[in-house]
């Protein structure tokens, strides 16, 4: 299928060029174009950045500004950004405070924001963390889940706290804490097409559903008959339920993600199953995000995230934050 | 292709429930559900009412919430809400200052409008604001446009006049006025498909784009040959600026508006293609929207909207709104 961009190597300048005109109120590029940052940075306050692969916008650039990101880097499509990319943004967003990174956990993001931080290290107090709440494979170690949609509840949370003033290893402890209790499992009706392919990544007859998809083209887990939105809300469900055990308490967020080609009447949808569902498991929603934030270039699909907050996180979650794809006050 | 839905009969009822229990801190259903209005009215405030079929969702019940709307109606998949239901949302809505009835300019819609505008003229001020910004027909005379992605400007900017205690009937006025100066083309690279049907409305072959797109599933003015994100751009900035003819003054306000499968990487690329052309016709961007508000159900696909607007009206479209779709402070 067409979509709309003119050569594959442009593909991701281009829509960055959008995306920071679009936008220049509140962000700008770093030099080189080799991250966007705040416009304004705020002196003292621990400097967030985060980054991937391209093709999952508005992740992360969208989640530049105040109350969440102070930085962010786009590597080409499905690719992470580079070591020397990330050391710009951790100079960019330096103000006397460290810097912590928040990674999505897969093998070429680790590698290259690790490298970037040993790279800085002389010069700043860098944290790293790491983010798995892909719970779709039962047999993965919590160590081993892949980062997908609930990086995007990390930025916001840690993002807020930030802003309190609050110091870098404080951060660090309350991001492991927090990535121990969202869970995360997507499905998907069609693969993405990459760019320079034009076709999905992997095929699904009529009538298939690709179950456990990470966000980058690969299959998923396994491969189920669609029974209908109900039913892939209850298995979902179950999912996140075995994989929250025993820490099923807390206030219940429940954001539900588009990977970029389900229009948002399939997600609300989608979202009143699945909180009807964990209701009956006895989890009451109190906070719900619904939309199209952290996708798989034009991937059919979605994703369901609960995350279970203190009151103290889910004041951050309440908390202002002004970005061009998360804008609240 | 699947989607996330059992039955086309419930769909549109499982997706409206799944929005007002996301969204339950700032609207709720009206009696019987027969529209979604804010939690709490403004008394002597002019209720602002829209209204349309399901399948275009955000639009109108994400744009429920203090600085916009008041109430909105849903019909079934691509058709006009009932009379019954339009009045509901009237007596729901109007605080004693009347209310204004902010209507797309499609046939059903602006019958069933006026019919409930009639019934409800005894009890109430109504007056209805007709909304056509769809230039891409160059044979259709002004009056005869359709309403499409450019109604969600509209209702901001009257919303936040509406908030400043505007009367009904300089509201109308206002609308008027900004009507003629919002334009409005889109274009599809697939067709949306129906729920009943779960195939295109209208088949595209490889290669092919229709222009001139409608958001009910009708195919467009044209069919050409699709030469990529910049050849796109060109030809939807040549249509908007022949339709703005001598009017082209004001401060610019850029909407690119996805039709529900379309990712936002794309519609970034596309806002920077279409600033840009537009910058070297003299116009300057000076405010942006970004983003999937108007959808035709999965239509892959996207909308350009051009708005010429006065400093005061640049003003109206700043003020703070608060609705599950458009927010800022």
């Amino acid at each position: 299928m067409n979509r709309f961009m003119d050569r594959a190597e442009t593909m991701v300048a281009e829509s960055l060029d959008g995306f920071v005109a679009a936008h220049a109120d509140l962000l700008m590029f770093c030099p080189e174009r080799k991250c966007v940052r705040r416009r304004v940075m705020t002196p003292g306050k621990v400097g967030l950045i985060s980054g991937g692969g391209a093709g999952h916008e508005p992740m992360h650039i969208g989640f530049v500004g105040t109350g969440m990101l102070d930085a962010a880097c786009t590597g080409h499509i499905f690719s992470s950004p580079t070591p020397d990319q990330i050391v710009t943004a951790i100079t960019q967003a330096d103000t006397g405070a460290g810097c912590l990174l928040i990674v999505k956990n897969y093998d070429g993001d680790v590698m290259n924001f690790e490298m970037a931080a040993e790279m800085a290290a002389a010069d700043h107090d860098i944290a790293v963390l790491l983010v798995g709440d892909d719970i779709s494979d039962t047999h993965a170690k919590p160590s081993d889940r892949r980062g997908v949609a609930g990086t995007v509840l990390v930025e916001k949370l840690l993002g807020a706290a930030a802003e309190t003033g609050m110091p870098l290893s404080a951060l660090l402890s309350l991001g492991q804490a927090l990535a121990t209790r969202i869970f995360s499992i997507g499905v998907a009706l069609r693969g993405a097409s990459v760019p320079e392919l034009r076709r999905p990544t992997f095929a699904l007859s009529p009538g298939e559903m690709e179950v456990g998809i990470g966000i980058h083209g690969e299959p998923g887990c396994s491969r189920q008959r669609f029974e209908g939105a109900e039913a892939t809300a209850r298995m979902m469900c179950e999912h996140i339920l075995a994989a929250a055990g025993s820490s099923l308490s807390g206030q219940g967020l429940l954001f539900i993600n588009g990977f970029g080609a389900t229009p948002p009447s399939e997600l609300y949808l989608m979202h009143g199953h699945v909180r009807r569902i964990l209701g009956e498991a006895g989890i009451s929603v109190e906070r719900s995000l619904v939309g199209t934030f952290a996708t798989s270039l034009d991937m059919a699909g979605l994703s369901a995230t609960l995350a279970l907050l203190t009151d103290a996180e889910q004041a951050l979650w309440d908390a202002a934050v002004h970005t061009a794809a998360l804008r609240w006050s």
